[in-house]
């Protein structure tokens, strides 16, 4: 391989100009992780046992019985965020090195909210084949897969694919994450203004890997009705311009038939679930039904600002961290894992994304207002909650194996 | 994927009894390792900085300048710890599951010895070219491949078509630090009586991965000549069973041109290495030349017995921990992958690994003595003295980054 020397002084000069800049970038220097050793290894007596030859009776035990391998490596905590780089964040499609400080973020949350330890895997490859192949591979080193910040409608096939092939959870958060808490402050929304999920019809703005996810669970949950929308506008079975994904999302949504645009579906409509980055005008908003649940996520741009929301609407929710309800991923994904890690599900069923946003919603039962219908990320209660419940939820699923 | 519940309460009561039979068993509950996080993720603003929005910006930067993922990422303090659980300790083919305990010591060797991020990675593979094309994906994650119990002659090929692809180093252990410690005793064994490399024939017991590579190191650092024998006696072009490794092998090895068996070869030899796990008759040993170096580094049961080795050799070493002069290879991968990750080196070469055995040699200068050829794996001189000269060899042989 080629190597060429960087003059070393010139490369730190434009480091730390850069930390100056901006705190994120003195903060990421040397990366945000770091792998620590929970035994000792600080004599022959400590290697004898972690390494060899003690580390031998362990490996011929694991060998003899496979399911060993949960207690006795880290395995069954420890979950791989897998990306190929191509939708991360807002910036789209950066590559796998650029994403590396995105997985990183993703690891230290999936510790600090669910104490499940996270490897960042960004893959050299965005063939959904390969990507499929090779996290294969990689399965019996890890308890589960987070896939992240993989583009729709690739990320569909690569995680169901992959399930196929694996034992162990597979979860692709920008879908699930977003619809888990997504549906908790619905429910909350619900409770909150004495209504029923069954009578609400609903508006998806975003075809992608979240607007697939939130329609696929509100259904589940028993939505009244939900019209998932493009850029061409609604997603309907008339429609010849339709991907596969599109065109299963056609068949079990939208009930009421619609095949208008975003602005049209909104009339009428008791809620409105933004995850595309568009913008609605406020005169579409006016049309909404009256006391309307306006959740609209986009970040940093909400699709309806939340100060035009609270006009018309009783409940409102962003992707904000500096506004009241903020939908935000880490209140699902870290206990998740953890639930499902504790009882070594073999998969994240349905049953247990409902079961982990009722928990979700729960948290806040006491304290349930129109600018409080979903916690805070920081709120301690949440992630015991949501790992109980997806924990019971895995046994009575059939999924637990232990 | 099929699932089945366990009753929790006597797969518990069969790991108490485990752990009451071995404290290797107890040690190993859980683990042995954990992610940490190295920045506060306390609050708001915390998350704002190490996740969205503030990782953003660092995600832009690495994309416009790539080189940036090693300053702002774990990149370029992570190896991956790669198997396929093939040839693992003495165990054999024990498949990647059975396989993490060592990949875990091994990581948390890592760590504590040479400062180095380590992540087990056992792969649900054996074919040459998956594992190859599986770590090539794999590659913009980590800073270097540590190859581990994997077996030969396959190790060979893996590490040679891995290091063509990829720009960070691939490292087999079970090769080059078994060579990079035996050439470091060697070293101090020919200083301690006078002697010089080119004055020395040597007889390797074991044509696998470390004879390999020892017979590779001891050449390129001069020594008079060596000659490997596998089950059928000396590696010799003469023979027509060769594999392509051997017959390499026996291309640049054995200018005495001996054909016959490893106690023929014995015969007047001044140093034996043993890498089989085989043993050697005490009559064998009488015939080699006086002063001879025993180094029999089988384990837990040396080829010769150091009790015997004594009757005859000037110095003896051993790969175990209970007997002086212990070949092991912790004496040499922390340092290597410090030294070339410090240095963002595209490779290890040969160069290097010389450099390495140099530096490991020289830290018992001061102490030089028959039971004092080797440093012991927790003085700590060691780990500082490889990482400089390693980094300081691949700026001198152009594969240094930085």
């Amino acid at each position: 391989m080629a190597a060429e020397i960087v003059n070393p002084r010139s490369d730190s000069d434009m480091q730390e100009e850069q930390d100056l800049i901006d705190p994120a970038f003195a903060l990421h220097r040397g990366g945000k992780m770091e792998i620590t050793a929970t035994v000792p290894v600080r004599d022959r007596g400590d290697l004898s046992l972690a390494y060899t030859p003690g580390v031998a009776k362990v490996c011929t035990a694991i060998a003899e019985q496979p399911e060993l391998v949960h207690e006795y490596t880290w395995r069954s905590q420890v979950v791989a965020v897998v990306t190929d780089g191509t939708a991360v964040l807002g910036l789209g499609d950066i590559g796998p090195e650029a994403s590396l400080p995105v997985m990183e973020g993703k690891a230290i949350l999936f510790k600090q909210f669910g104490g499940v330890d996270a490897v960042p895997i960004a893959l050299a490859t965005t063939d959904v084949d390969e990507i499929v192949e090779t996290v294969v591979r990689l399965a019996p080193s890890f308890g589960g897969v987070n896939l992240e910040d993989i583009s729709a409608p690739r990320c569909f096939e690569i995680e169901r694919k992959l399930q196929e092939r694996v034992d162990i959870p597979v979860f692709h958060d920008d879908q699930h994450g977003t619809a888990v808490v997504t549906l908790a402050a619905l429910r909350n929304a619900t409770r909150l203004t004495g209504r029923s999920l069954g009578e609400l019809r609903a508006v998806i703005s975003g075809a992608g890997a979240a607007g697939v996810a939130i329609a696929r669970i509100l259904v589940e949950a028993g939505i009244g009705d939900v019209a998932v929308t493009d850029r061409k506008g609604v997603v309907h079975v008339g429609r010849t311009d339709l991907t596969d994904v599109k065109r299963q999302l056609a068949s079990f949504t939208n009930n009421a038939e619609l095949t208008g645009t975003l602005e049209e579906a909104l009339d009428g409509a008791d809620v409105f679930i933004g995850v595309s980055g568009g913008t609605v005008r406020e005169e579409a908003v006016a049309t909404m039904a009256k006391g309307a649940f306006i959740f609209a996520m986009a970040n940093p741009n909400p699709e309806i600002h939340p100060e035009v929301a609270h006009k018309y609407a009783a409940v409102v929710a962003t992707g904000r961290s500096d506004y009241p309800n903020q939908i935000n991923n880490v209140l699902a994904f870290p206990g998740i894992f953890a639930g499902a890690l504790q009882v070594r599900a073999s998969r994240i069923t349905e049953g247990m994304k409902i079961a982990a946003a009722e928990a979700l919603a729960a948290v806040v039962d006491g304290e349930l207002a129109a600018d409080c219908v979903i916690p805070s990320p920081f709120d301690e209660r949440v992630a015991p909650a949501v790992t109980k419940a997806v924990a019971a939820a895995a046994r009575a699923e059939g999924v637990a194996r232990r």
